[in-house]
């Protein structure tokens, strides 16, 4: 039995990762990139245009660098009866768009967001969660477990990013706040790596907090809780003066300080942290689906 | 044998829970709150003033509402021979401040940093982070042991403040990162409780590249590493691009991108995120003790 072709678009280090991957696989691989060089040192089929590529294979994986890049690539070609993987970072919304080009384009539309470095993927340290079309995840499961462990969440093509932005974002905050950690620490002679592991065994400790604010947050209920809003708002100014007395002022602890002081403002002071997440303006905004 | 006095100033939660240590371990203790309303219940000596209270006891324990209110309290008070240990928040610059004070009273200093909320003291899930005066920490060290592990950082008074400053940096960038995720994931239809999981578990995953960044940091060397800032530059704006189309923008990832922005327009793109440390701006302020 002959093992599925299948098409990688994109030769990105992600997009290289992912050919070599199923090449492993003995999978006949095609591949395409704008500039065709990326593909040297691959034993793949390389396709001229990506028309050509997507029509070698039923399965087609789409790795470009960001969704713009992915219209750009799609744009007029014959998709019809195609399995769209699409593994380039976007929106939510952007994920939706794509998913009702290939409705209309007769393709079903899986979105995934990668959770590993490309050097990571097809070993146990890749992680990648879907979201769109079932019957892809189904048909092609045993090719999409190659490059790492799957996780399906339905069939709303944006869900997937959707976990994909907001986990990121809390990504980011960590990241700010460790820099902006370490370049208050080096202001009071105070090495990174001294500060690391302090800091990380606080964070840790922290977790139990955030699960609980995630069920505040979920039930819309922020009267419990031993954090309220109006001691973080003076920690938070305490913190600001200190970092701006030592000529290391970071403004996210100032938009941080917004979201809080509007709750405080309209009088919620006593209650918990996690009503600051309401500052952020989602409750108009809520998902209708 | 006679346990030793110990006076308490402030009765908040911190303080009424660090007079209350003291006394469940047979010291007498003094209190002395700006309303005296606050010793209700407990079963210590309830000086009028501040000066009565610190005359009582070499030991003196301060944990006021904030830096302000430590030097409204001390100020004009006789602290000749005395042990003055001060648990109120503030900045390096305001525990310096008081420690240069009290060497020109004849009092010794030691400014403490409280990793616990006011029900944990005095159990094992306490921490304290000490710096000033070794004396202090030497003579003191059974009665500080009560309240929670002591870790002694040097003899800087304002090193114990840096040190937590930077950590509730830390903390704050993570705090406002799971706000926004909580925000983000329910603009699609994701409950926080379902995102919360995922998300420690990935921030988890991330705490060998802190270690790793806290080496480029100490080391001002940043060619190595495979999370560069051009990768996170473009990272941030799909993610600001994103968290704005789904109404929930948050400045702070605006903050943090500005710091990559100026690494990659100085042309160290291809460098080490860990590099934007250096847009804090801590460079020309680097620590000269």
């Amino acid at each position: 039995m002959t093992s599925e072709a299948i098409t990688v678009l994109g030769l990105g280090n992600l997009g290289r990762a992912l050919a070599e991957t199923f090449q492993r696989a003995d999978h006949p691989v095609t591949v395409w990139n704008r500039s065709a060089a990326k593909a040297e040192g691959l034993a793949a089929t390389v396709a001229s245009t990506a028309a050509g590529a997507v029509a070698a294979s039923e399965l087609v994986v789409v790795a470009v660098l960001d969704h713009q890049a992915a219209q750009q690539v799609l744009s007029g070609v014959d998709v019809c009866g195609r399995a769209l993987v699409n593994l380039t970072s976007g929106t939510p919304d952007d994920a939706r768009e794509l998913a009702r080009w290939a409705a209309a384009n007769g393709a079903e539309y899986l979105h995934g967001a990668v959770y590993a470095v490309p050097q990571t993927i097809g070993t146990d340290a890749s992680a990648i969660i879907y979201s769109g079309s079932s019957a892809v995840h189904e048909r092609w499961q045993k090719q999409l477990a190659l490059l790492g462990k799957v996780t399906f969440l339905g069939v709303d093509a944006g869900r997937a990013s959707g976990y994909d932005v907001a986990i990121l974002s809390g990504m980011y905050g960590l990241l700010g706040g460790f820099l902006h950690a370490a370049a208050l620490a080096r202001a009071n002679g105070i090495k990174a790596g001294e500060l690391t592991p302090k800091l990380l065994s606080w964070l840790t400790d922290l977790q139990p907090a955030l699960t609980t604010f995630a069920e505040e947050i979920d039930g819309e209920s922020y009267s419990g809780g031993e954090s309220s809003l109006a001691m973080n708002q003076s920690g938070l100014a305490t913190l600001i003066r200190a970092a701006g007395a030592q000529g290391v002022p970071f403004a996210a602890l100032d938009s941080l300080k917004a979201l809080v002081d509007q709750q405080v403002d309209a009088g919620r002071g006593e209650e918990s942290l996690a009503r600051a997440v309401e500052s952020l303006g989602v409750a108009s905004q809520r998902f209708a689906g």
